[in-house]
């Protein structure tokens, strides 16, 4: 067989998560990895490119899954690899999933390639789950909670803002809350019940410290809805207390069938790494766009498109005898 | 919007299920349902019709569920309805699914119809979670536990045995095993350690109860691999004490990427009532089924080739929106 011979775009922390899952994947082959460093800079096992030659890689690679940011690079680098690849990403700001997908979708079905957005977990397997346990009982309530973990889209937002050196934000659920909700309460929720984001950040020297706080808790969509504490570090503090990447949560859907039979589905995660755990997600969903740009299929999918069968190196008939 | 018209096969638990979760979705209608039984002694809100009966109503039905046992019932009812009608079923006897499938994906070719068979919890929305934590862990272990609650299948399978009047099957995990996969211990655990099947069984009077003892604990695929206890009572208790059907269950995966990052998915079910759950399960799945059909797919399908967008009433566009 044939393996898939897979790009990377973006080398930070998710860009490593996928390298080492590509490792754990013997039907996959990783062929480059696209950065706008210098590449020379960079130490890997692996052919490093300046990201303004990713069109000579055209014919030599089948799927690039794209690692960087949803709050500037994805918007602009999507649209632009699907001009060329058949592509895969984690763009995780859920307010503006439709317009990416609409010009991802454009730009693959006009060069003739497939996409996949928004895998990874949430986006993603969280998103899958919430979708099937409104299905199997539509008369019930969801909760999803995150963490207690770091958030790689938040932390990138947060770093994004002019005058921040670095930062890292941890998502914290409130464990009442959960509590409450498996045991079949149906508690009403806000968003703020339900978890606190605390941000440690490092500023540039001799930046407004207080507009930086309120950039970051004003932001519409990351931040705006939370109870949100920001605490300003130094570089060494950062480093020294906040460099591990755990994270994790949980969907839960409290709902009822019958007469008044109780019913509860529950998905959870705990990870000691995200980055690494949205990388082997990543990678499994380049099977699956693989599989079916191979089939002819042109344009762009999310998760809900995509048969869990098609994320497997297994055949249909493998899996129905092994797993079903 | 036209509805789409359900018929069910089976008027049991299961049946019974189903009609009651066709209630809770705005866009089916349940138009008969089909019984082995005089339909005249069944009470129902419904049309009741004896199953002699069902190809009078090709071209009136959509989709027929199919609520029979797997032991007797659904080998000869899955392929011959498959030649009638678009078929969703619950088939539970993981040992045979490849040659049920095959049995009913070469009626419904022939037939051009299409079926998926079994739909409902595991198998079904426990293989879907199995398949996707061994994708995106592809180093690591699988750990699957049901109960504690009533297992229809086993149940159903006692019953079928001669000399038995009535049966109910508890399967119950092991709290010590699961607290040490959750943990990450990875522990070596045969079927055996995970779980205590438990026989609550009526006997016809007269019977040899050693035979009938013997005959489920060496039962192929249902008792043979299990720590198995069987109770005599009466009736009377069975009905007393046991009629209620709670079960529920958990998926987990422990797996390591990267260097030695622990990584652990979870899924899981706490279920006042198996069968209107079951029956939920396989309402959205008739709801899906439907949908290929629709784009002129002919032929068999599990879980597994079905992606999540296509068990909900919601658009593609609107799924996006709402739920990614």
């Amino acid at each position: 067989m044939n393996k898939i011979k897979v790009g990377i775009v973006g080398y930070g922390n998710l860009g490593r998560g996928v390298e080492m899952s590509i490792q754990q994947n013997a039907d996959m082959e990783l062929v480059a990895i696209f950065t706008r460093r210098q590449p020379a800079d960079i130490q890997s096992a692996v052919e490093m490119v300046h990201i303004s030659k990713i069109d000579t890689y055209i014919g030599k690679i089948d799927v690039m899954i794209l690692c960087g940011g949803s709050a500037t690079d994805l918007p602009e680098q999507g649209p632009y690899i699907a001009s060329m690849f058949h592509t895969v990403d984690s763009f995780d700001n859920h307010g503006k999933i439709p317009q990416y997908f609409d010009a991802v979708e454009a730009s693959a079905k006009k060069s003739g390639h497939a996409s996949v957005i928004s895998t990874g977990w949430d986006p993603g397997l969280f998103s899958l789950n919430r979708l099937l346990a409104e299905v199997v009982l539509p008369e019930g309530k969801e909760y999803t909670f995150w963490g207690k973990g770091v958030s790689q889209g938040h932390s990138d937002a947060i770093r994004r803002i002019q005058g921040v050196k670095n930062a890292v934000q941890y998502t914290i659920p409130n464990d009442d809350a959960v509590n409450k909700v498996r045991n079949g309460e149906d508690p009403v929720l806000t968003t703020r019940d339900k978890h606190l984001r605390e941000c440690y950040v490092v500023a540039e020297a001799g930046e407004d410290l207080s507009r930086i706080e309120k950039e970051i808790t004003t932001m519409p969509n990351y931040f705006a809805d939370y109870e949100t504490v920001v605490h300003f570090i130094s570089a060494e503090e950062l480093q020294e207390k906040h460099a591990s990447m755990p994270h994790g949560g949980l969907v839960l859907r409290s709902g009822k069938t019958g007469v008044n039979s109780k019913q509860i589905i529950e998905f959870g995660l705990n990870l000691d790494s995200n980055p690494e755990f949205t990388g082997s997600v990543l990678v499994a969903y380049a099977r699956a766009i693989h599989k079916f740009a191979a089939e002819g299929f042109v344009g762009a999918k999310t998760v809900f498109d995509i048969p869990y069968g098609y994320l497997s190196p297994k055949s249909a008939e493998q899996l129905r005898k092994e797993l079903l």
